[in-house]
Parts: C-alpha cells; structure tokens; sequence
C-alpha cells in the first residue's frame, strides 16, 4: 500500500465534529492541510495544530490537488461548491463529498462536476467521529475507480476500512440510507422500548444488558435473510409470519395500555399483517423485504 | 449448583417448535418428561426419545410436580389451563409458562393461580428454538423468588443462561416485550433497508456485511444510552436530533422516490421531529425515549 508523501496537501471544508475530526486525521498523518468553514473560528484548534486557515472556500479548494467536503446535505454542499469562485477553483481538480444525502443528490452533484471539469467522487462515513483515524472507522466510497485509486493514500490517513463499491457516483449514498435505515429504526426501537420498560417499572440500566444480547443475536439473522431474499427462499420454519404479527401486537398493546405511542410497531405490525393476508403466513420475515420491494 | 435427580419429573405441554425443543432438552438431561399437545401426533419423536405422551392435559399435569407451558400466546394457554380437569390436577403443583403475551396476561393468570392453589412461575425464552438446550439460550423469569429455587435445578436442564428478574409475575413478560420491541423494529429496518437497497441496484447478499457491521456498533450505544436515560442526560454532543430527523428525511426520500412504503420510518421520523419541533433539537436521541415516556 502507498503512503501518502510528504507533499500532498488536502483541504477541507465544512468545520461540523465530523468535518474537524476528518482534518485532524489528515494532519495527524501529515498531510498538508488547509481547511474552511462558512462560519468562521471553526478552524482555531486546527491551525494550531498545523493547518492553514483559508479566508475562502475558493482559495481553499485552490490549496490542494483534493478536496474532501464534509457539511450536513447536499443543499449545504451545493451552497458551498457551486459558487463561481468554487467552481472556478475547482476546474481540473478532485472533490470528494463525504456529506450525507441521497443517491439521487451525489448523482446532481456528479454532473454538474462533469460540467465543470471536476473530478468528482462521493463517499460517505458509516461510523462517528470518534472512529476517524482509528480502525473501527469505515468509509464507503463510489465513483470512477481510477480516480478513487489516485487518491487512496491521501484518504486512507483517514484511518479504518476504506471500500470502492462502485463505479456507479450514487452506490456509496444507497448504502448510507440503507445501513442508516437500520440504525434509525433499531435506535427508535430501542428509545420505545426504553419507555415502555419504564412504564413497567424497569430501568434503562436494567433492561441495557439484554437489549445488548438481543442486538448481538441480529448479525447472523441478518446474514440468513440476505441470502434468503437473494435465493428466493421465503420458508418460516420455525418462525412465522403469524407468530411475528402476533408478537407485534402484544408491544402495541402494551404500549398502548401504558398511553405511549405505537406508531412505529403499528406501522412495522402492518406489514406484517399485509404479508399474512396475501397468504405468506408461514413464510419468514425476509418475505416483508420481497413484499415492499414489490413497490 | 443443584442438578436435576433421576427422579425429576417434568410436563411440557404444548409441542409447537419451541415446545418440542424444551422437552427434548429435559429427555436429554435424563428428566421423566411427559408432553401433551392439543393437536395429537406431535409427540411421536419425543415418545421415540423416551417421553411419556399423555391422553390428556389433565393426566399430563398429575404426572409431575412441575408443569411447562409454552403455546402460541395466553389466550391458548388459558384454554388449556383453565379446564377443569388441568385446574383440579395442578392444584398444589407448580405451572411455568413460558409462553409469550403482555405483562397482564401473566398478572391476570398468576391471579388465577392463586385462586386455584396453583404455584406459578412465569418466564420467557429470549432466544430462538435452536439455543434451546444450549449454553446460547437466555430465560428471564418471575415470581416467587423461593418457589424459582425450588424448581431451578429441572430449569437449569434447558440449558443456557436463566434469570430470575423480580417477584413481580408481570416483570418476564415486560421484559419479552421490551426486547421483542427492539428486535421487530430493527428486523423491520433491515427487512426496508433490503427493499431500498435492491432498488439502487444493491443485492442483499452485498449489503449483508455492512448490515452486519452496523448492527454491531448498537451494543455500545444501547449501554451509554441507557446510563443517559436514567441518568436524565440528554446531551447530543456530536449526534443532535436535528441531524438524525435530517437522516431520517434523506431514508423517507429515497424510499418513496422508488414507490416503497416508508411508514415506520415515517412514524420514527416524525417522533424526532416531535423532540425538535419541542426545543430538544441538539439534544441526543435519547431524548425521544423520554419523550415517549412521558405520556
């Protein structure tokens, strides 16, 4: 593997925790950088760390052969990128936005780099900031393969798992709000539960260490039902749809009883019910991902 | 630690999945086990194993000072404990019921016991019918704290890890609840994530490991989230709600721009926006347990 020289030089702009944790990664590897914030006095402690504060996004993107954005969507990127003097700077170099938003916005964000003549990749950070420089940090990242093997040293002083998925600009924002739509659903269904636990007189601190053994029996159930759907293999086995619906309700009820809000378990409890009355009954969970990619 | 003596005896009735599996492991540990099924002809494997299979739910009952019950949910198990014929035979005995429902329906069958001079446990199985006899199953249990110990050692025969959380009869089921309500969700998201995820082109099978990966940075949250909670800190440092109600947006969009149903994260959305919309914008998502509580 390449290591990045002593002459490479990257900019950041956007100053959020994560933006900050990024450039602090860069210039711990040392790595020439050059950061930017819209708001000003974001960049104190990096520049007396050894970065150099750039009074403009344009001069900042001017700095360095790469640019890594990182603000918190596309409409705050594009606020940024598409102004003149970005644009301008920009021309001939290469932008990677590792800001979250959809795949329909980093494919926007593509053509108008394609326009421009800027060499464009997109990415996206899966684990928080306190990840960025370790290990356990993991990036994802899409776009031509040939420009993301240019810059691989430079990014991997980010630290963690760096992945090129695709070549396809939108790949690495559909795995975002994928694996995001994991974590949102199972962090809200861990708040209710919380509260519902509450309600019955247990708490947080008592129910934690068996809501951590129910998360860690969710891999390998995942890794099963990723290959089922890929397979077609819908059978329950000894987990049926009726014996999840049922269960559904019994939270509902609970929930409810207690006055608390169940409209998250409401609306999963109906998909699992649609699955039933269109016959799938006996057939496992997986079939709710068939039934609602049926769409 | 006790263990069972040769003359343990113990009833399992109901042989669905999970029923099968709880008296193949009590015929493994070398208990006299007799089993009773509404439905006849389900106990073949286990009688060919050395079980006892009874005519009735009755004379199942008589047969040993302790009883298991695990059926689909408590309206079956009230069916068949609350004939006359199990009443009058489990007078004086002790009735377990692992079966799953809602912190009432255990209060509302403990009472029934208690009418009828019945000793009554309740429990639930956390994990699937394959840990069953394993050091990989977890059993929550509540009740009488005396009568728990007295049956421990033929409980002890099911293998894997067995907690005795409260007094309170309900405490088991609450416990189930709280659980399953993190485990449907989070199965639900998944289940999304794969529809999202095919409709950008994106297998399940390649998802899977970051799927996996993701699941696995829950633990951790859970346990933090959890000491916050009761510890009334709703701080959200790096993580406000306003960046995961901006996430949960970005998930709302991209699934319903390919046609696909996006009610439970709509539902979760709009809980966050509830908290912000409330003042707690840079609070963490902690905040929307409370939240809900506070009902």
């Amino acid at each position: 593997m390449s290591t990045p020289s002593e002459q490479s030089a990257v900019t950041v702009l956007g100053l959020g925790p994560m933006g900050r944790c990024l450039a602090r990664a860069f210039l711990d590897a040392g790595l020439r950088t050059t950061v930017w914030n819209r708001t000003p006095g974001r960049d104190r402690e990096l520049v007396e760390r050894g970065a150099t504060g750039a009074p403009s996004a344009g001069e900042a993107v001017a700095a360095s052969p790469l640019t890594v954005v990182c603000v918190v969507n596309y409409d705050a990127a594009d606020a940024v990128l598409r102004s003149d003097a970005v644009t301008d700077a920009a021309k001939g170099r290469t932008v990677v936005n590792l800001s979250a938003d959809t795949p329909d916005r980093a494919r926007s964000t593509a053509d108008w780099a394609a326009r421009h003549g800027i060499r464009y990749l997109d990415g996206a950070i899966m684990t928080p900031t306190t990840t960025i420089g370790t290990p356990a940090a993991v990036f994802l990242h899409s776009g031509p393969a040939e420009l993301y093997r240019e810059h691989r040293p430079v990014l991997h002083a980010l630290g963690g798992t760096h992945t090129h998925l695709s070549e396809e600009i939108g790949r690495a924002a559909a795995y975002d709000i994928a694996l995001l739509d994991i974590f949102w659903t199972a962090m809200t269904g861990f708040a209710h539960a919380l509260a519902v636990a509450r309600a019955e007189g247990v708490t947080a601190r008592e129910l934690a260490p068996f809501a951590q053994g129910i998360s860690a029996i969710l891999p390998p159930i995942f890794g099963q039902y990723a290959q089922a759907l890929d397979d077609g293999d819908f059978s329950g086995e000894d987990n049926p749809l009726t014996s999840a619906a049922s269960s559904m309700a019994h939270i509902v009820h609970t929930s409810e009883a207690h006055g608390i809000d169940a409209g998250v378990m409401r609306a999963a409890g109906e998909l699992a019910r649609r699955a039933v009355a269109d016959g799938h009954g006996t057939d496992g969970f997986v079939r709710v991902a068939e039934l609602l990619g049926r769409a």
